[in-house]
């Protein structure tokens, strides 16, 4: 698959299946997996080495609190990373935010909103609509179709 | 050029020279500017029209305190927009992190660490990457060395 | 109409209503739309031309999160721009009211608090005001029914 | 004077220069004070008697950490008041910039960003220029000028 | 009465009654108000002359936000006055503990915890009990009191 | 002596050094100790009970980061307690802000703003001033005194 | 008892019942007790005795807010104690986690997460399991039923 | 040796020689190592395998920003691992104390304050001594001297 969804905990679904869901909407292939970088670190490195072997395009990680889920694997990989914070009861989720996206130089994490789940979908397509022009021109469109929907909602608006 | 770097002020060079030089030794083209969203919107949209005719792939754009610049572009092109928040003096660049990171539904922003230049640069080159075997030679080799240069720290460290 | 209300989200509606009744209660004429900085910004550029044509006076823009409605209008128009950030889930909205109100030199956004839809009403009430005696009056008599209004309650607690 | 600026304290002086300089550059005339909501309060409450007396159409009121100023002052008028925080050296001005935004219904502050100094010059003058076509032209002048900068920052940036 | 309770807004007025009702067990005289610093200034200010002559001799101001009330009041009175920031929805009352309790140098304000409406109570009472030997020793015997029902509770958890 | 000032370390002598000022200037005795509520608990609790029995009626105790000095005093003492929070490098002395402020129910620490130390002083002033009508009236001359410097620097500003 | 848990409040009850199960699933002996360190200071002295005496190993304080329990446990032993940081309404405990963490130089306090009560519990039992060759055993085996878990989840969600 | 030191960063290395320093003076052996959980995360793993073949007891972890170092090694050993924030530029190195000690259930780090490499010698020298009857003796010698420590700065204090 182009693009694999790793979530650090099980409690994570409801914004895996966020990203999830753009992807399918778009076609675009992906494998889906519960794994923890503190909990389950053996079989982290094993299903990098397998979706290394596998040609995947994109990580999308998310983790809550103590974050580290992105940024193990951006260490072991020279794929695109993109973070996803889980809210957290700390400030709304700044513990995630925080330990997702500072990281130190040399190891880029490409962090998205906390719960931006549709958000990291769009991106992983963002990145591999660059080398496919049919996904390319989805995009163009799905970003004039959110234009007449906030368009629909403005009309709808002034009706009330 | 495959790159777009865009400052929001003159005073991010510094951290846009960083990206520079990151994108400069792996010798991949970039243009850099500096055009504010707030000070210049009308050249910004001229400049973007500009770089999607000449078919940049990824834009990487920095500015602090309520940083509007990186969300403004990713509200008008479907290629990967790269987030660099500039550190501030309010709570050293919360504000910058927020303004970027924090993006709604639909836009998203690949957001790094506050003055994060180098790994903004890297992650650029991660997107390319993934359509040019050479680019991701010189990542892993990128990846080798770093680990080198921390052992060498190590190695170093122990003969004190 | 004298005053343009723009969120960026339907869900931000129940605070446009907070603007919209204050400023009927005063008798001035608005106009209300959904725009979004970054899912339509052709449609805020255009609508932004229209306004300016129509001679509107005062812009009140509300939107949560990375929130750059505000300051993308004030980049585009010399009339005052009131910033009203919208509550989210990350710290209550502090998101919302720095992306709101750091804004760069040389472009400003007049913030009101964090949901504070009344206020931005009633700023934008008392700029008109500046050349409206008739508005002079009633936002002094309403000052004076809020000073009654505070006695009565403080009436009231004695009485129990 | 058109407009009143009032700093908590005399060690606020540097911030008020930078909106007297861009009142000054416009040609608008203003007064400046120092008086404290805390430590002169009957001081002030005379300050306001006297200049609603006079006329004043904006008053900008500058203060740090507990910043209470802007808001006493527009307890007592229903002219816009500029609220402009202070950096303290606590989270950078964020006990500044809360104390001067979070403004309780009824009574707002048009709060610009913490040491905005220019920025709340640029927002009185943006408020009399509703009413001064002359001065409404310099703002669109100044925001052209502004542009031309950052375009000269640009070309600058380009030739090095 | 000797401490005057001062609340910014009737919706403070469930911890205001935690207030009132240490005050009532100790057997302590005290008037309650609804005045608000920014809607009824003026209120305020006859209030405070009045209190002044009637020898109020310790104040406790509760208000959220942009909470100005407690330091409002300590400007014009030189007898303790206790700040009880009120719970807000930002960041759970940050807002409302830096706006009062960062007073600048010459005005203090005795700050509690957010919601502490026992604790300001009780600090009304300890300032009080130096000269009222018998409040002192009741404000033993509560102190005392307060150990035995912490080693109840010991007792009965280790009974479950 | 009537006033206890403790500070937790001797780097905390600067801020001390402000409250000892204010309480001369006022001619009011107080002593002054180095201990610390986590290195010598033993000791503390020795001096609190000297103190008590010398009949100390206010203490005013400073401490940084995790500052627990004010709060263990109060868990000793009826005698009204002022927390005087010193700054740290954590977000300005936030740290030692909560630590001090948010005290349990039953303990109440009157806080004054991150090194305020005059105002510590003043606070403490002001407690006693209630039984000594000499210091109520210094007091009072001292606010007008404040006042008019207040005046003096808005003279010297309109002269300049 | 190996280990003593002592919570500041009966309202920290659900997270010491947290630390307890997972003490009680490893067959470690725990004491439990409710002692405030401003409320009962001298039980909590008198019970630090009587654990010295009995040989206790690992002191678990929690407590929220101003939490100085831990801390203070910290300054009269010098056994190991872990603060845990029970969740409040500022910020979501960060007032809570400060204040244990953030101990001064020569009194260090073991902190885990705000609510952390399981974490807690198996830090002191790896403490304990550095001289108990058993107690090691079972937390490798924790350990990787803890993997196993997370591998379980990641065949179930495959299997959806 | 008994304890291993591990720096993300050599830039790290002088909180690192204070954690040292500690144990020199405590007479306990430790190793120190530069290591990056991201940079190196192979080289890591290595040492963890190396360090735990040589029984290992206590494992200290410094990084900075999104520092997930300690978290990493608290994945892969089950002896006790103390986490050592590392001051950054944003808010003081919320970020580092965030990432250290939010550790998901089941992982704990044993986290001392920013920048606190005493304590994080301290803390590992309070594991060990629960089996060494003199190291045990040594940390209560060493808390009688803090104390008469502070006593010294008392008395100097009161001799100025």
């Amino acid at each position: 698959m182009e693009i694999a969804i790793i979530m650090g905990s099980i409690s994570d679904r409801e914004v895996a299946d966020d990203v999830a869901k753009v992807l399918k909407d778009f076609g675009v292939g992906y494998s889906m997996h519960v794994i923890s970088a503190h909990r389950s670190p053996e079989k982290l490195a094993q299903l990098l080495d397998q979706e290394e072997d596998l040609g995947t395009k994109v990580y999308i990680a998310m983790a809550g609190k103590a974050a580290h889920l992105a940024g193990v694997i951006a260490g072991k990989t020279v794929k695109p990373v993109i973070g996803l914070p889980i809210k957290s009861s700390l400030m709304g989720g700044l513990d995630s935010l925080l330990s997702t996206v500072q990281m130190p130089s040399g190891v880029p994490v490409a962090t998205v909103a906390v719960n931006g789940g549709k958000n990291a979908g769009l991106l992983a397509l963002q990145i591999l609509a660059l080398s496919d022009e049919d996904l390319n021109k989805k995009l163009r469109n799905y970003k004039l179709d959110m234009a007449q929907d906030v368009e629909a909602m403005d009309a709808k608006l002034k009706e009330d």
